[in-house]
């Protein structure tokens, strides 16, 4: 058993609105005990947070240790942060959270300090110290899932803006023309790249009468289509699927673009589920269509990489968070 | 005559695709000598230089003083810039410039030391210091002329990236489909919403038919038309210009909204010819459009103003930094 000095763990946690992870890290950052519970969001916020509390104890329970022998918690959440309060400020996905006092619920209840932050600042976070190694000075990370969301380094630290806002690059309006958007605007970033819009222009496709792979493997309905049923799809030559994805990447590539152009930033890490499933199939067009869109000299020894760290981007970074912050 | 200490005053050169300004301040920054060239820039680039010395010299002339008096010379040039050797990079606008030595050259020619930055980032450099006090942590300046230019402070600090080429917001997509720009991709930001877009589309216009009084003020060709003719026929009752000019703040509205979301600001500044000359036209627009755009919670406190710096913006911003360099 490994030696229990307080300092050492702290407890990550990625809060979504479908599932919540969380994991528990020892003083070398690695990740020893996880554990997983969906939501249930639509059961209200009191039950989100007792299921959060579970999911903790359980990622503690499964490394054989103690809530007493946890120094703090990192928390991850889908939306606006007051990082001061621990409030979330807004959080859309999760049944519509408005001023969720977070940090104070789930410190009453776990008697340990928690830190609280909005999910793509926590997923940037991790990847720039667990995977890049806090060397480069400006990094943008783009998380394609759901929806799509963000975080910036800028000059080696997180940056979140004037209100704590900064990063939401899945409400930027790349084709002002495009399909609606949750939001209420059309063509942003999440509304053409996303899993979501992914999947909805399958459906559309399907219905208008093209033929996919994806309708034998999951019947008509496409019940619990997955990204990576999307992959198996393609590798079967699936020329629809294969379509669809490859108009997808060219959004991201574009989305790249944009950010490059205004950010000028030194890597940019593309991550989320959606990365982590067709990261083979998507890659190089990505790649060029970033290239062809980017302005002359922006591109100069930047680095466009897909994140190693996967879905454990989110606990990583909030066990980065909670380290830095009881320190 | 002002007392001639050389600590006193500096230039600050605004190097524009179309026109050199050159501005001498004294001490509290006030500007009490200007001068303007056209830049001949299809002449090569000796001949721009040769005229940049030109216009400074008859700025400071301008001013009752000699160049002796002068101990520092800004300039912001329309490209990528290495602001450590003064290099411009790359300057479409300037008949394609590449790798030339800017600040070598005036150095050797003007005897004073220069200092060359982006003309975006001096714009927002001048808007912050002299208009804003640097009191704004955070502060996107967009400039509207015959590109779309921007600038970032970001913590109080002008940002330019990791190649020096951040802020390049005319770049960012927004209308997939739309236009062609003059970088290689469609529907750009500056290629829908700057003064080139605004004038193709009345161009356009008038060839499918529509009426505006913009030929009875210069003919069919529309020679020498200005941001100007477009407010002064908007106020004579011309439906089809306040047309185009609503459509261009819409997307201007687009843009601001992107990039708070982006990069949560405590301030957007809107400057350049075009924000000068249709201000009152465009505003109520580009506010509604981007509170329409932006996500919730981004936009609490956050103020959209128009600079009142006008055409002196980069001058300006040009003298803040020669006074900063040389201290």
């Amino acid at each position: 058993m490994p030696e229990a000095s307080k300092e050492n763990y702290v407890v990550g946690i990625d809060l979504g609105g479908t599932k919540i992870l969380a994991g528990l890290f020892d003083g070398s950052l690695e990740c020893i005990g996880t554990a997983k519970v969906s939501t249930k969001a639509q059961r209200g916020m009191e039950t989100v947070i007792s299921r959060i509390e579970r999911c903790v104890r359980d990622a503690v329970d499964e490394a054989d240790l103690g809530l007493k022998q946890v120094a703090g918690i990192g928390i991850g959440a889908p939306g606006a942060v007051d990082f001061e309060t621990g409030t979330v400020i807004f959080a859309p996905n999760l049944d519509g959270w408005k001023e969720v006092p977070l940090k104070k619920e789930l410190e009453r209840q776990l008697g340990v300090p928690v830190f609280v932050e909005n999910d793509g600042n926590i997923a940037v976070l991790g990847v720039h110290v667990a995977e890049l190694k806090a060397k480069p000075r400006h990094v943008i990370g783009i998380f394609v899932g759901t929806g799509i969301g963000g975080g910036l380094i800028i000059n080696g630290e997180l940056y979140s803006g004037f209100n704590h806002t900064a990063g939401e690059i899945g409400h930027m309006v790349i084709d002002v023309n495009g399909p609606k958007c949750g939001c209420g605007s059309r063509g942003c970033f999440e509304a053409v790249a996303s899993r979501t819009a992914i999947f909805q222009r399958i459906k559309e496709g399907i219905k208008e009468g093209e033929k996919t792979l994806l309708t034998d493997m999951l019947g008509d309905g496409l019940e619990d289509l997955r990204s990576g049923d999307l992959r198996k799809a393609i590798r079967r030559g699936d020329k629809f699927v294969a379509k669809v994805i490859e108009q997808a990447a060219e959004y991201i590539g574009i989305g790249v673009a944009n950010l490059i152009n205004i950010l000028g930033p030194e890597v940019v890490v593309l991550g989320g589920g959606v990365m982590e499933a067709l990261a083979d199939e998507m890659t190089a067009t990505i790649l060029k269509t970033a290239k062809d869109h980017a302005m002359p000299g922006t591109m100069k020894n930047v680095e466009i990489v897909v994140s190693k760290l996967g879905d454990n981007a989110g606990i990583t970074g909030a066990a980065v968070l909670a380290r830095r912050e009881i320190k």
